[in-house]
């Protein structure tokens, strides 16, 4: 039953299903590009979900539910936003045991639908802003399809907001895209870039896009999150107007922000090893695991009383822990959650017991400590903090030494090719960005915050630039 | 803006729909039968999730995610359960510019899918039994909507699970039959009969149902929750085996249980009146409305800050508070929160700052009360268990009053006219059943649990009857 796990050095894309294989996360479905989520892998989800709605309510944002069918004639109207979408799209075209008069689709988001309501619950400037979320799932038909990273059924949360003016709206783009932030590097230790997409690779039917990119272990990028500034576009298509305090006519200047299960292959991607799954202890469903040892029942009996004992001390110390208490060898169930990456491991078996002690083993490193049990709930506590930070750390080290300044366009291609993210200067012709992907593989992946102006010549085209924008392969 | 909300009296129906839009918990959707739930209305949703889900995992209950899609074949497998289905399906034909080769179902419900998956990840005894809940989306195309009672998408949960034997499938099918009870009563007010279908009532599929039926203002019943004993009959279809203790072959025994929106259709006809909304204490996003009253600017911010100040005290006691200080007359105010059936609502002006007082007014009987500020805390915590008490007490009196046991057929046909709960003999013909409907409208709602052994003939057919059934016309 227990297959090894394909090694990154072997083949990076098997390592990657092997690992969500392992740790029981997710599986491909009797329907072609979905995929079902596994109760482990959706506490995952459900993790993202609390921390992330709390965040959102805490600037004030209201959960709501639109429907899952847009009509085609309202995913038509933005001119540039059916462009980007209506290839992918899924449409239900009967129903009810007849045809469909107009064929409904199936949302791969829901700008369109939600501007058409909002437009009739806005009228005067005392209705903003307006701050809705909604969590659902979305359907965009991919045709290939990777557990997590893409898949055609996929479940996220989509931020739409209404706006007086241009800069405030801009303000809450880039607030949402901070939410992101703190949830990416804070919770997932997940390393972001932050910046601006550019023209080319903007949301369809947005002003700009503001991202987070994040490097994964093959130096490949992963777009965490994207935050829109929608401008008046949309708003103009759906009139969505108020009365400004002027009684003036005005259209909304509108953002929409979203964050889906896309995330979670990025979270395995980032810090998992050869082993299985590594989770940061602050998205961790299980964060430390209680395997006993216990040679003969009497044994099994008194260290299962008394994993029970300490399981419960942890969790009134607020440690997400369980007991695994199964008759299987010691090196089975060490095995079994070093695979699901459960940050904590704790060692008891008849001898601890009678010394009052027990053994701790970190997921990260590897490293052992025995210490007493009185203080085992401040010992875990602290070290799922030190595991939280080490797994960042680790990851921005990565990232550092995998990312390179570049200035010609022969260490350009070098570079990408060494699976890098490389800053490099670029003209800001879209066709020069269309050739340079064309030819490497590589795309802007955002124009960084961090990025300072300087002058340079873009690396394909030798035409002057002012600022390095990030290249890189992606997923 | 402000329309009058049509009395029951008036016009029930319409009563209902007023109710809904006054107190914006959902609008009809630009697609024909879906809803739109608004930021008020999805807050009771999230709070039936939190309760649910919480209780739910108390009994070992996991959540995962099965695809929104289901293959026509899979669908199709179960004889009972396609033809109870298949005839409100909406079909996915084309997708990615393309036309699909095997339609996909829009899930109605996720049987099918789920169980074929099951029969994969059941191997032995060991690994049962397994206990997994979804919360999702599903679909049925619904000739004649309404908001929340009957939409074509529709928000619930789904749980499924897996089990050794008849015996704890059973168990486990009345276990979550009383979950929704607590639910239903402890939390929503709502009293519930507890019964299980006839034959002809039971859920396709199944091999019995279990339900609960809730009485509204206006006699009808409302099924609030399901709760399904499948038996083996999915479990054959779809090859959910496992080797028992002595290695043999066996067939799993299932369940599956759900609970939808549609409570929330539930959950305001019970409780509202010809106001508008009244809001259970325990299922409020708002529990206390702080409205303040200021004549004048200073009054305002005098008036203004001391309810800041009483909201974070009454936070901290663990009451969802909110203040209200809009430049409104007071009221405009007060009717905006009586409409939306906040439990309390806190009346803070001027006058109430210096005597360090405030008026507490009962949404449920209108009852208004002069309390110290210092004491507000805990007066409120006490109001909200007695408004919760009262209103489970009152829609009970009610539901008692509007019941009836009748054993004649002129004696039935008066009290379902009259829109009354009918006790009454049947002789468990469905044939029978089937008559009834046809000429009265009313269907067997249920066989209640508290129906006694009682010798008697059935009031349409003269057969002889051991048991009362319930009676009722229903939403």
């Amino acid at each position: 039953m227990d297959k090894q796990i394909t090694t990154r050095a072997e083949d990076y894309s098997q390592w990657y299903l092997d690992v969500i294989d392992a740790a029981e996360l997710a599986e491909h479905s009797p329907v072609k590009g979905c995929m079902v989520i596994k109760p482990y892998g959706y506490a995952i989800w459900e993790t993202t979900q609390k921390i992330l709605d709390e965040k959102f309510k805490a600037t004030d944002v209201e959960n709501a539910y639109f429907p899952l069918f847009i009509p085609e004639r309202l995913l038509k109207r933005e001119e540039a936003h059916v462009e980007g979408f209506a290839p992918e799209v899924a449409m239900v075209t009967h129903a009810g045991g007849k045809k469909l008069e107009e064929p409904l689709v199936v949302r791969p988001t829901s700008e369109t639908l939600m501007y058409e309501v909002f437009s009739t619950w806005i009228h005067s400037y005392r209705d903003l802003p307006l701050l809705i979320n909604q969590w659902a799932n979305v359907v965009r038909w991919e045709m290939r399809t990777r557990l997590f990273l893409r898949t055609t059924e996929f479940l996220w949360q989509e931020g739409h907001t209404v706006h007086a003016t241009d800069e405030e709206a801009d303000a809450r783009a880039r607030q949402m895209q901070e939410v992101y932030r703190d949830f990416a590097e804070n919770y997932m230790a997940i390393p972001a870039i932050l910046g601006v997409k550019s023209e080319s690779e903007k949301f369809a039917g947005a002003a700009c896009t503001y991202s987070l990119e994040a490097m994964m272990q093959d130096g490949k990028a992963l777009q965490f999150a994207t935050s829109h500034n929608l401008g008046q576009n949309f708003a103009k298509v759906f009139n969505v107007k108020f009365l400004d305090q002027n009684s003036t006519e005005q259209f909304g200047w509108q953002t929409s922000w979203g964050l889906s299960t896309r995330s979670i292959g990025g979270l395995i991607m980032t810090h998992s090893d050869d082993k299985g799954l590594v989770m940061p202890p602050r998205i961790a469903s299980i964060q430390a695991i209680i395997t006993t040892i216990a040679p003969n029942p009497e044994a099994a009996a008194t260290v299962g009383a008394a994993a029970n004992e300490l399981s419960a001390k942890l969790k009134s110390a607020g440690i997400k822990s369980r007991v695994d208490a199964r008759e299987l060898r010691p090196g089975e169930k060490f095995f079994a959650w070093e695979k699901k990456g459960v940050p904590v491991r704790v060692e008891l078996g008849p001898k601890d017991v009678a010394a009052g002690t027990c053994i701790l083993v970190r997921r990260d490193t590897g490293e052992k400590k025995v210490v007493a049990i009185d203080t085992v709930a401040a010992e875990i506590s602290a070290l799922l903090e030190e595991i939280q930070k080490n797994l960042f750390d680790r990851a921005l080290e990565y990232q550092k030494a995998k990312t390179i300044s570049v200035d010609s366009w022969e260490d350009f291609v070098a570079a990408i090719e060494a699976g890098k993210f490389v800053h490099a200067h670029w003209c800001g012709d879209a066709a020069v960005e269309a050739e340079i992907k064309t030819e490497t593989g590589a795309t802007i992946r955002c124009i960084p915050f961090s990025s300072k102006e300087e002058a340079g010549v873009c690396v394909k085209s030798g035409k002057p630039s002012n600022k390095r924008v990030l290249f890189a392969k992606s997923y």
